[in-house]
């Protein structure tokens, strides 16, 4: 069952394979698609979709969906989720009462709020997405025109890795045998859950309660195989393991998951509920007296997920895992019907449900070499309840998926892809300490009075879901200290323990007063500003497209100043030179934006201002299209959405200005004096590679000077001015 | 060539035959595809997708989308305006200067601004629309579970109606032949307008200035006949020609466009701008001190249009019809240049141009026997430059669907076509005066000075251009009283001398005071509200879905005092009644609020309420999905949007509230005291038709019952509860 864009070969060679399209394995390929990186992802698993799965959408998850285009389309059939219900026992009569609401995401920490979607449709836009842009970043590339295509039922079998190669740039080190399954094999069996054969779908195929079905799938695999496509060799630049909790990548690697299991298990109904619970549109965490714990996720399509804690009738084994033959919908729902009482809940349609026991664990390692990294479900398992699963992995993937795409086009070195195990498994760290500290909180039992010690403090609960909030938004990741992020201070303190700062004689430490809210290893906050050109209002994380390009931003402050001018007229002109690194690492043809665009916010007047009276590397030219419109923007107040009020949110004077470095995914590496070039050029010079020079440099530079000054001769066309006018030429 | 949902019969019917696959054509399907009306579109022109024919989009067209589901893919894709520049002779030295600058659109009028966006994707999102709805509606329906389809290269040849027929409800007295063209027929030919063949699309075909084809069409029509299918005839209930400027509905029916011509000929440029103009990406109006005007318009994908006056040099036949052979693209450039200087445009990629006289003319009928009905073009011609055309004639078909599609449906009598002419005549009428104004401003002559009669004032041209803003927004239209628009005086004066009003003793008067900023007339404006059981913020357009349902909207006031509650509580239990008219004209099967949805919105805290302080009627039941969350809303304080001051806005009484009905098209029909019951019920039984009785009416009220009270007794399911728990029984 080939769906691949190519028929099986006997051996093909890829830059990136990818094992795993769940969350983090679509997002790296996303990623590859933007970047015209060449591309296999594959799974297991047939095509069919599956109902459940639907996670919460954290607000930093859709500002990255944005980044790529989508972000309107999760937004728009999501549920949005304003307000979190506390309900807790009476402190008289033990009956359940809402105690408190809290805002469900924290005002003010992003222009999105978090939202519930199934997973099924994040995939599809996944897909929509890699096949766009694959298609075109891919065109030019013999046997790639079809672009990215996500391969199911294929799955790996064999691997080798050729260490001696890791660091050769070109180098194809790793090699792995992928498997064509039949569709028969590639659909896991789900439980008959339904009494009278209605066939509800459950989850228990990707629970954790569900053996491991690797083995199982090779064995029929062998069968068929001939029948089937049989098996190819791929090799690879790069490999990422995103086949979840039971990574097979893992497995060859040998790395190991660390963490324990706990003995709470919760089970999960998908329903359209009937009840005359008050809040059941609303995320609610209700804890009874003594039957246990419900957390109410409002889902799209009039659905409402509950997690219900199973006591321990449901377990009777000890608290080890459990005997999935007494979990089904009769069972869970009549604990959720004991813990919400005296409200009734009953359901005449589920969509979905599963059961899971709680588990917290981190790989040990990310990654081989730099040549094999894993993402998601495979490095770190956490309980869902807290909404993480799926954006965390996601944001694995796209935390690295820039990285290898930069050095398999050359454009970075192999230094910054030790970076993604730094950050990212400090991350999974940070992440499970979370989620055990909430889940101790959110499955154990009210505390009667302030004497009751084994009890959980309704107050503290509310303390920790506020803060967990901030937490779970992933607003609040603040990479450490690395060759791609310059700041102070103890590079493996501040990571996983991984070294990552790279040559000493080239660290940038950033001025981080000139921006004191733009904090450097933290993503970029968003506040509108207008483009000078055309007034249109846009949130500047709007402007900041995951296309793999760095951002270099000049808070130029008030232009309109003859002293500040000089010093934009000063940078502008070293930004400009031949020498510049804005030259120096963009390779020869490309785009002047295509490895750092540079983006300008002013505070002068926008009606006192034009685009030309910004130097020309700040609104660069173009043969074709004349003068760039899209980079120069202003901090002035607009028609019809308010003033964004953009310098003073960054904590930057309106008068003197400031420079960014923007990683291409949002994170700020660099923070300092407006004209500090040196720094800059620093900066990028540990860890860019320098291009081969441009012959044709020159005529670019008197290209810019065509029509860039008034002529009062307005017929004829100047000598210097080679544009056909009137018809096009070609 | 057949492309529709079905092979060509020799006979077959339908409910409404659509003329023209433009915009108005596509509107008046889109409308048919959301109330399931088994519905035909045909277009004489091929399939292939031309350039240009870009247009503005008024703020009011993009809430029509947005009603339907996809403004926000023209809002994504679109450019958007925000200021307009005025640039002018200097008084001293003659040369042009920026003199003024105004927002484009006036800010809070609408939640949304004017934009640009091509004609081709606005079509698309018609298409995907019309599919994706009519699959779902018609599922049911014998023969057309395809749903509608777009048939190109299809062309009525001849036409009968029996008018004795008209007033039967369910009779089909429109017979229409249609002939299938061939794929050559069906493409128009565009002029060579490339001096290197480079090919450059014209858009000359569709412009004025060229003759009428479909004659030629015909002839060429006879010779492939049998080749291409042949003919079919359609018998049809209604049929809409909206078929253009030259419409073969129009000339069957002996209808004129009454009007004139202007001696003005423009020419229109889409070009990638080389430019040192610094305002080419804000739309400008230009006039030189004798070489005539300029209007630019900044387009998506770097595109810029220009309109451009051309001098009597082009237009030597003393300004009547101008020789098409002497227009082409580097004329109409010398032109712009002529008029730009001192600054240079040049362009190296022009995308497309076409040229046009200004005329403006209307329709003397819009209708025969409210049985056909004319839309866009084909009623009304006027200078483009407004950026009022594709959106009138949307607005036309926007006014029309849902009309027809209740009368064909058999919810409302035919009373309420005749109000299609009164109001959407008139408002052709006031456009061409203001098209007439506007472009005698622009295309005049600056004056010099105070003494200058013959030159047109700047100070005037600016007012004119302010107050025409907000014409040209679309949200001023205000339709006359009505059959369906309860408003005092005299109905023919209000719109086009039509007379509307229906039977006087069903006459129903608004009490506008009771929400003096929702004008009866005119479109619902929008302030945010909260829902009351989930907290998030809605525009309350956004409740407003155009699915063809009528909208009675109670402004509960505060629901927490209790005299005002009993009030509620009474206007509940009337609309609750077996007798109530949301019973009496709703077709028995039919879901609750398919014909009259009740929405609320109450001035209470939203903490201190839930849905069941209201009575049923407001959060109805049904026995899969439970209580309905999404009908009751507060006017209170959002966590992230602020705060809507909806009642403010509205002018309503916070204490006291109102009672609002709203058209399926969001327009106002009345205004009146919140439990104003009487005047509710005989507003509907104007036009409204009684349905059968449904005899199992009592079950449903029992239904409503059944979980809507605590028991304290939570594990036995009460005898008269019949929902399954647990799985579901079906």
């Amino acid at each position: 069952m080939a769906q691949g864009p190519r028929a099986p070969d006997a051996h093909s060679e890829v830059d990136v394979l990818i094992i795993g399209a769940g969350p983090a394995g679509l997002m790296m390929a996303n990623w590859m698609s933007r970047c015209g990186i060449r591309t296999r992802i594959v799974d297991k698993r047939g095509t069919k979709i599956f109902n459940g799965q639907a996670d919460g959408l954290q607000c930093r998850t859709l500002e990255i969906f944005d980044s790529f285009g989508f972000g309107h389309r999760a937004w728009i059939e999501a549920n949005h989720m304003l307000e979190i219900c506390l309900w807790n026992p009476d402190p008289q009569t033990g009956i359940i009462h809402r105690s408190d609401r809290i805002p469900d995401t924290i005002p003010n920490i992003s222009r999105f709020q978090q939202v519930v979607l199934h997973q099924g449709r994040i995939e599809r836009f996944f897909l929509d997405s890699i096949s766009e842009h694959s298609k075109r970043t891919l065109k030019d590339v013999p046997g790639w025109q079809g672009g990215i295509k996500v391969e199911h039922g294929v799955m790996p079998v064999s691997f080798q890795f050729d260490e001696s190669l890791a660091d050769d740039q070109d180098a194809y080190p790793i090699t792995v045998t992928l498997r064509h399954l039949s569709e028969q094999e590639a659909t896991p069996k789900q439980s008959a859950t339904s009494v009278n054969g209605s066939g509800i779908q459950d989850g228990l195929f990707r629970s954790n309660l569900s053996p491991d079905d690797t083995q199982e799938l090779l064995e029929k695999s062998k069968k068929l195989r001939e029948k089937e496509g049989g098996e190819e060799t791929v090799r690879a630049k790069y490999m990422l393991g995103a086949d979840g909790a039971h990574s097979w990548v893992r497995n060859q690697l040998g790395f190991k998951l660390q963490g324990e299991s706990t003995d709470y298990i919760w089970g999960v109904l998908d329903i359209i509920p009937i009840t005359d619970f008050p809040d059941i549109r609303m995320r609610c965490a209700i804890h009874s007296e003594s039957s246990g714990s419900v957390m109410v996720i409002p889902r799209e399509n009039k659905l409402v997920r509950l997690y219900i804690q199973l006591t321990t009738t449901e377990n009777e084994e000890g608290g080890k895992r459990a005997d999935r033959s007494k979990i089904n919908p009769e069972t869970i729902l009549a604990s959720a019907q004991r813990i919400m009482r005296p409200y009734k809940i009953e359901y005449r349609y589920c969509d979905w449900w599963t059961a899971y026991q709680i588990g917290q664990r981190v790989g040990d390692s990310f990654s081989l070499k730099e040549r094999i990294f894993l993402a998601g479900d495979a490095v770190h398992t956490h309980s869902p309840k807290a909404g993480q699963g799926m954006n965390v992995s996601m944001q694995d993937a796209f935390n690295l998926g820039w990285k290898v795409a930069s050095v398999v086009k050359g454009t970075s070195n192999r230094s910054i892809l030790k970076t993604y195990q730094s950050e990212r498994r400090r991350i999974a760290q940070d992440l499970i300490d979370f989620d055990h500290r909430f889940s101790r909180l959110f499955s154990g039992r009210p505390a009667k009075d302030v004497l009751d010690e084994e009890g959980i403090s309704m107050e503290e609960f509310k303390n920790a879901f506020e803060k967990g909030n901030l937490f779970a938004s992933g607003v609040a990741v603040d990479y450490g200290a690395s060759v791609v992020v310059a700041k102070s201070g103890d590079s493996a303190k501040q990571g996983d323990g991984t070294e990552v700062l790279g040559e000493e004689k080239l660290r940038v430490i950033s001025s981080q007063a000139f921006a004191s809210e733009v904090k450097v290893g933290m993503r970029m906050p968003s506040f509108k500003v207008l483009n000078q050109a055309d007034a249109r209002p846009w949130h500047f994380q709007e402007l900041l497209r995951s296309n793999g390009t760095w951002r270099l931003v000049v808070f130029a402050g008030d232009i309109t100043e003859p002293a500040q001018k000089a010093r934009l007229d000063g940078l502008g002109e070293k930004l400009g030179a031949a020498t510049s690194f804005l030259k120096r690492f963009t390779p020869p043809g490309a785009r002047y934006d295509s490895v750092i665009e540079v983006l300008s916010v002013h505070s002068a007047k926008r009606q006192e201002v034009t685009i030309f009276d910004f130097p020309e590397v700040f609104r660069p030219w173009d043969d074709g299209d004349g003068w760039d419109y899209w980079k120069i923007h202003v901090d002035d107040v607009s028609y019809h959405e308010g003033y964004g009020d953009a310098y003073r949110n960054y904590g930057i004077d309106r008068a003197r200005g400031c420079a960014l470095i923007l990683r291409p995914d949002q994170y700020v590496s660099w923070v300092g004096d407006m004209d500090d070039y040196e720094s800059m050029d620093k900066f990028f010079s540990g860890f860019m590679v320098e291009q081969p020079q441009q012959a044709s440099e020159a005529v670019g530079a008197e290209g810019i000077s065509r029509v860039s000054l008034k002529d009062t001769d307005d017929t004829a066309i100047p000598a210097t001015n080679g544009a056909v006018v009137g018809v096009a030429a070609a």
